[in-house]
């Protein structure tokens, strides 16, 4: 197999870009090493928070992207992701870098929900990804999982903390938004998926960071 | 918490570079994204044949490695590792170029295993590791694994396969090690931890990728 260099815009947060990466490395279904793509990863922990950024208490994110993803481009990277739904609020930072080179996760996330003859999609995401009304380019109505609730959760996995209490109220949180009558949830942060897997969930859940992973793929691909 | 940026020579293979990366993040031991250092990935698979270098019957990976320690550093990393044991008989190499900079999984894995009053090592190695000698360099006794029992297994891994079969054939190969004395067992390839637990074996466990997480992550701390 070849495929072209892919370029990660990460860190946010460091355990969601390590998700991410042995997503990579499972779905590139390669039988030994050189069967890989190279893959370049920028783990920055130092981006402007996001959540502070789009309520306007904090600088934007936009340049610190644009200049991780210029400087991956440069080191060689011909495909670009960035595993994390809220910095997409600043995805045209990035995109005025790298064009087409880059795989936007909530244009891979919403087609892989619109797979399910899908009427209402639910979204578990943070504050800065529903005020940048980032899902609402979706062709169905989108219902958003109360961030009150979800936002301490992430706090805690980004703490280190991925275990059953914070397991069973994420599949609760997942639960609400079925009943509130959506069927398909994406889980659109990505600390969401590191304790919250398609067993716990009634409908079809789409985990936006494994979507990203096979689009990133699919895009780096060469034969 | 103030880090040094960290470099991380990988690819050798993906999937343990995926997990040493899993190791930088939980062992930072952070409660919040901007509480963990800065990592800088390079995971290349296109790295020379380990094994075909030391047989002679391919070119050295040296260069390579050289060369991706000099870009690693060019791009702000301070601390640089390299999660492959078979790879550090070319270390010189690349401490040419980093020089105290890098830190060894050989003598981190080394120094973890003689914690344990230890009189006789096992190592789980590749053909290259054994070849280079690289262990060698303990203070006690060391005995190695079957390279012929061990290479296939690896290979399974690089595959992708870390299902139950292999694991319990790896097993048998650390209890093999027990059997001829060894008080302390070194996953000394870091694909071998990726099947092989400390409760699968009946002394202590050194798992070179942890210990080699560990001693990077201290490197990097600043305070």
């Amino acid at each position: 197999m070849r495929w072209r260099t892919i370029g990660v815009i990460g860190g946010m947060g460091p355990a969601a870009t390590a998700d991410f990466m042995a997503r990579l490395v499972a779905g590139a279904n390669a039988a030994r090493d050189a069967d890989h793509p190279r893959v370049l990863i920028d783990s920055n922990p130092h981006v402007p928070d996001r959540n502070a950024a789009i309520a306007g208490t904090g600088p934007s994110p936009g340049p610190v992207l644009a200049g991780m993803a210029a400087n991956l481009l440069a080191q060689g990277a011909e495909v670009l992701a960035m595993p994390c739904n809220a910095a997409h609020g600043w995805a045209n930072d990035v995109r005025a870098v790298a064009g087409k080179r880059f795989v936007d996760i909530i244009d891979t996330a919403i087609a892989a929900a619109m797979q399910h003859n899908t009427r209402r999609i639910g979204v578990i995401a943070i504050g800065a990804t529903l005020d940048g009304r980032l899902y609402d380019r979706a062709s169905v109505p989108v219902i958003a999982a109360d961030r009150v609730l979800v936002q301490p959760l992430v706090n805690s996995i980004k703490g280190g903390d991925t275990g059953p209490a914070v397991a069973t109220a994420m599949a609760a949180i997942a639960a609400g938004l079925v009943a509130d009558g959506a069927d398909v949830i994406i889980a659109a942060c990505t600390e969401v998926p590191l304790v919250l897997g398609a067993s716990a969930v009634a409908v079809p859940l789409i985990d936006a960071t494994a979507a990203l992973a096979s689009a990133t793929l699919a895009a780096a691909r060469l034969g």
